[in-house]
């Protein structure tokens, strides 16, 4: 079924005011939750909304939390994310930082304490609407292997890339650091296919392309085999230290996952030459379109650009949404 | 062969001298080429060597040239390395950022007009033993296809993260955006073996794991299919715009790769509280220590381990190299 915009978003805000969210929060928080959905990341969109609700009912999520400035080390300002919501929490700190880049050109939050971002899309996006290069990473609880180890150790820990471009047309990568989502495994596994390529471990250890396998062991493959696995000990390394947070590791010793690290780094080029700026930025989409499309009807696509067009049709034709999970948020 | 790091460290100067570097910059050129191969990258060290001396005499590189600072915004500078040596001016700039982190935290240069950094990890351990966190980017010709495209419109754009950590002991991670560099997949060529797994495309597009075939099409794959894909294109827009130097298609339009643009962004941790670093670092690392490996004589190892390791070993022994690249550098 398809729902339009403005019903999900104010299905949403209601839930958020019977809960106890403070009006403007609420409103912020809905919008953010059918955003993610009206850009076709339905699972950090309204499929997670039951979940972010069951988080702050069994107290791992404070609603009335506020991030709160702790330190300023010359340029980078610690904050402290006191557990409040974490969609909230990232778009105030990313706000920050587009603050502090206006000044110094380079601005860098590092939050500790804070809860899963939901969609880290979300805080590009919200950078480049601001005239902003921005890079974000956080941590999670460790939901991978290390590459030539058996456990999970490491978390996803994902990144986000955001450079601006006129008339929104920004380009936006936000990738986790395993091949797939757990959500895109799930996905496969519910429609009965096969994954394109390998995405995670057998009981043999295997590489396999089996979502069911891969869910049974819960051993997803890093991405890039090795270069993912080292990509997520740095990421870890670098929002644990800068923020004096909890690392992955520490995350996994809790019942849930909760008290994450975040890094919101901005580069303001609102003052640098327009002109140079958007010649440089297409030359650049513009030779990676010139690519022969693999295949006969495909394009190549750049970060983002997808995103785009998802966002208009859904607008138009109204979101995807799960009759399961629109039925319990209509019920909530 | 192997071959003491002295012996191999004066053989470099001395043909440095002969070609007209001045005594300074002779001696930290040979030093980052010999120290290279010590730990292990040869295909970045001793092994590149004629063609960085190619690279002079075919004027794409300017030994007298030094980078320059061009202007301030803010607190990234832009520098312009006038097509002087690569590593030259990427070690020159790294001590700009680890300066500029010592007042505010945080160091930023992006340089343009400069040739490749050889071993990108260097300046990762350099910053790393100046006690600042550091990411370093850098463009390159176009070498990648990318994800769902035929011709190389993406360079492998090598990124590096380090961490500092006591005793030298840092977290080093050095990766290019294709599965395997083309070092590694021609020494699996001549090996005669099978990459471990795929690597890059036959003639049909179809995904495959021998070397010859991927020689052939001169189509690697990019780590992670379309996740390494889109992460090149990001760094290539950050490097590019940061500097406003040429882009990888910029740099595809010349007869050589030359005139590559780089980011050296330092976090300086030297003021933070050792007490807290130490442990917090330790707790990441011995965390993916206890992980059990997947071979029962294996290890799981963090990014940089293995360099340490090779760097005592080759210390002790003497540094491994092929005895025609030895024959050509004692000759030149």
């Amino acid at each position: 079924m398809r729902i339009k915009y403005e019903k999900a978003y104010s299905e949403l805000l209601r839930i958020l005011y019977k809960i106890g969210f403070e009006d403007e929060r609420a409103r912020l928080c809905a919008k953010l939750f059918t955003e993610s959905s009206l850009d076709g990341i339905y699972s950090h969109g309204l499929n997670r909304f039951s979940l972010f609700i069951k988080s702050i009912k069994d107290g791992y999520t404070d609603i009335h939390a506020y991030p709160e400035k702790i330190e300023e080390r010359g340029l980078i300002e610690r904050w402290d994310g006191k557990l409040g919501p974490g969609n909230l929490n990232a778009y105030y700190c990313m706000n920050q930082a587009i603050k502090n880049a206006r000044k110094n050109r380079i601005g860098c939050i590092a939050l500790k304490n804070t809860n899963h971002w939901m969609r880290g899309g979300t805080y590009g996006w919200q950078a480049a609407n601001s005239k902003c290069i921005s890079l974000c990473l956080t941590n999670t609880l460790p939901n991978m292997p290390p590459w030539g180890g058996e456990e999970c150790k490491l978390g996803n820990n994902p990144l986000v890339i955001a450079v601006p471009r006129e008339n929104g047309q920004h380009i936006v990568l936000d990738m986790a650091m395993t091949q797939f989502s757990y959500g895109k495994i799930n996905e496969y596994k519910l429609n009965n296919k096969s994954l394109p390529v390998e995405g995670g471990f057998d009981q043999n250890g295997k590489l396999t392309k089996n979502p069911n396998k891969i869910i049974k062991t819960g051993r997803p493959l890093p991405m890039g085999y090795w270069k993912g696995s080292g990509l997520s000990i740095m990421i870890d390394l670098i929002v644990t230290l800068l923020s004096c947070g909890q690392s992955t590791s520490m995350i996994g010793t809790l019942e849930a996952e909760y008290g994450v690290s975040q890094i919101f780094l901005c580069f303001d080029i609102s003052k640098d030459s327009l002109t140079y700026y958007k010649k440089a930025v297409n030359e650049i989409i513009n030779f990676v379109h010139e690519a022969t499309p693999v295949n006969r009807d495909g394009k190549v696509y750049y970060p983002g650009e997808r995103t785009l067009l998802r966002r208009k049709d859904n607008l138009q034709k109204g979101i995807p949404v799960n009759k399961t999970v629109w039925k319990e948020i209509y019920n909530m």
